[in-house]
């Protein structure tokens, strides 16, 4: 299905014709004069590439404001993993639909996931026409029988993830290396290697886990990953708050790549500022994150970069660091490199995955700087039309099932609650 | 005007019909049969008292975008003093009909403002139906002949203030201890005083206001402004960034107020975080203000408390301060009680000042928790209806005169950088 997109802004000011085939950008020009099989009205609209998040836990909208505001033990123990252990394939299908309809409504069309029930957060991937990268929490507990059942059940989804394609990229999820054996981490190391595939994991998060690491391993934990092989251009670590500079000079060395979640690690309080001095000196590629409803609790990637341009400036104690415009290219562009999904931009042959603005609202006045409005005036409700992969997902504001999945979802929601 | 709020939720679940009178919430029941000039449907809804924003600069949503990402020198003196110098009456009335329309827009009727052409701010607020504490700049930079004038023309506004109440009120804005002399101070207090005036000051923003203060006067800023006896429940300092533990006691003892401008902080660098943990200690009355469109750039409360809460979490090192509900509160019964607005909250006697909230979104979806979606998940877009002092300013998200303010703003900010 082609789409027209009339008489669209680019951010630079030019107004331009934008035609779609076979979920590419064709052509860009002054005046289009072919013939599409659905038009879109750019007019007072600015496009964009989409947004890409980078660290996402998605069916856990289900447990958005369910316990906020308690000790991070208790709010995990007694409340998140409690829910946790209940949870059904459908109410992960429902969650995850949840959250993909959040995220079209944010200009998101690409996620980084890491979750339970893989093969239904696929099918809802599928069913909402976005993208994700999917990956099964990998956990063992450092009990080999644990391991031996996750290495099985990895190998089977890998085997039967083409059938989600192009909609859903089957990725490694890692846990984190207090919660996964060093022989798993091995083994994920190797199966990444051999089959090209992404390695999600959470990485030097919090104090604790740096001292868990130290204490059992010896090592910093980006160290001790480096000794199992799993650093490389297809790793993602998200969080990075405690690295020091002898890790992110591995981190560079091996091209691995880091997320940024700055809302989750404020609210979470995981002690330290992500270290944006550091990463930039190491020109180490870096993209940005929600993090699961539990810990954000929205899924709005424009709020998330505005924070992560505000703490980035005040940790370097510098007011020109992460300008408006590189923070918008880190969260596009920049994450799409690191996803690997071919040049993320408006432009002739990139994949199109667009989102237009609506302009004409107050916060876009006097719009002097598109970028500087989108990063520090804007939030996810100046998204007016949304297309991923060459398909409409959002126009208007209106996302096609929209009110059966609030409906189905807050019914899952409050029956996993009394159950 | 009465109107009459059919079927709204309140934020701990009861369904009520809510009569306004006199711009007061008259009664409170859940079948009300008394007829109304007005009636507003609140299905679906949730019924809040409206936000107070404790900070601002209104018409510089004039320069939104005009110069981000600069060395604050360079932005202060090259960019917006640049650019202030240039303003007129007619601009003001429109940056501030444009702000005013962007606070309606965000759920804020009440807002604490610091600027120039202080009747043309004023004009702008009558007009939009909604309320300032409206203070003109008092910069004297320690000459007599300046500081003359400015009290002149202080008590000039406050002899003419009267016929823009109710929805003006005339407040002293003396701009910050580094460039308003002693002597100018001292009339402030005193003049304060005699007529029950608000004071409106910057204070301990910066390190290198607590150094000026300290190589001037030998003292730190609080202490010095005690001294001059400025600090008592009339006083509001905007920032409070850099107080220390004995400046914490003097506000205390005092009753003065702190408004807390997270995101505006954050952007210019001033070095520090707010010290909730202090503040909370010596149980210093504080709210929420957005600063100004120069250094935010959007006037949305919801944001701010999110970002407020975040950052006290994370400050602090605790998961459970500031929590949810609390922050709300503070946002606004609490500012309710630091402007001497009586009971602010859904309540017979208090002001009508209340904001629907529209709760059919993904991201109240499951809506375990109004507060915490409300801080955590939402933003000033599901605002739906507001009204202020007993007259809908908002319905549907409608406001009227939305295009022509937006229009006028527009041309007023690009006449204005091209002059």
């Amino acid at each position: 299905m082609d789409i027209l997109i009339k008489g669209v802004r680019l951010p630079e000011g030019q107004v331009r014709d934008i035609f779609i085939e076979d979920g590419r950008i064709d052509e860009i020009s002054a005046a289009c004069t072919r013939k599409a099989d659905r038009t879109v009205d750019g007019a007072g609209k600015v496009a964009l590439p989409a947004f890409i998040n980078g660290h996402t836990h998605a069916a856990m909208t289900l447990m958005r404001g369910y316990a906020d505001d308690l000790p991070l033990k208790q709010w995990l123990e007694e409340k998140i993993w409690a829910l946790e252990a209940k949870l059904t394939g459908e109410d992960i299908y429902w969650g995850t639909k949840l959250a993909c309809l959040e995220m079209i409504r944010n200009g998101i069309t690409v996620f980084n996931d890491m979750y339970w029930f893989w093969e239904d957060s696929a099918r809802a991937v599928c069913d909402m026409g976005v993208r994700g990268f999917l990956s099964a929490v990998f956990i063992d507990m450092f009990d080999p029988k644990k391991a031996g059942e996750q290495i099985e059940s990895n190998i089977e989804l890998f085997r039967m993830a083409e059938k989600y394609r192009p909609n859903v990229v089957f990725s490694l999820g890692p846990h984190a290396l207090y919660s996964v054996s060093k022989e798993s981490l091995r083994w994920i190391a190797e199966f990444s290697r051999k089959h090209n595939l992404l390695v999600h994991m959470h990485l030097s998060e919090s104090g604790d886990e740096t001292l868990f690491c130290r204490e059992k391993y010896g090592r910093s934990p980006v160290e001790f990953l480096e000794e199992q092989g799993l650093l490389s251009e297809r790793f993602t670590g998200a969080h990075g708050c405690w690295l020091s500079a002898d890790d992110a000079a591995i981190l560079a060395r091996t091209k691995a790549s880091l997320i940024n979640n700055p809302v989750s690690n404020l609210k979470l309080c995981v002690g330290r500022i992500f270290p944006y001095g550091l990463v930039h000196e190491h020109a180490i590629p870096y993209c940005f994150g929600t993090d699961g409803c539990s810990s954000n609790n929205h899924l709005d990637m424009m709020e998330t970069i505005k924070l992560a341009s505000l703490l980035a400036k005040f940790s370097t104690n510098d007011p020109t660091f992460l300008p408006a415009r590189e923070t918008f290219e880190r969260a596009t562009t920049e994450a799409g490199r690191i996803f690997a999904l071919g040049t993320w931009e408006i432009e002739v042959g990139s994949s199109a995955d667009i989102i237009l603005i609506d302009l004409d609202r107050p916060e876009f006045v006097p719009n002097f700087d598109t970028y500087s409005d989108i990063v520090y005036a804007a939030n996810g409700y100046v998204v007016d039309t949304v297309i991923c992969m060459g398909r409409v997902v959002m126009e208007g504001r209106h996302v096609d099932g929209e009110e059966q999945i609030m409906e189905r979802a807050r019914r899952a929601a409050r029956d996993l609650a009394a159950r």
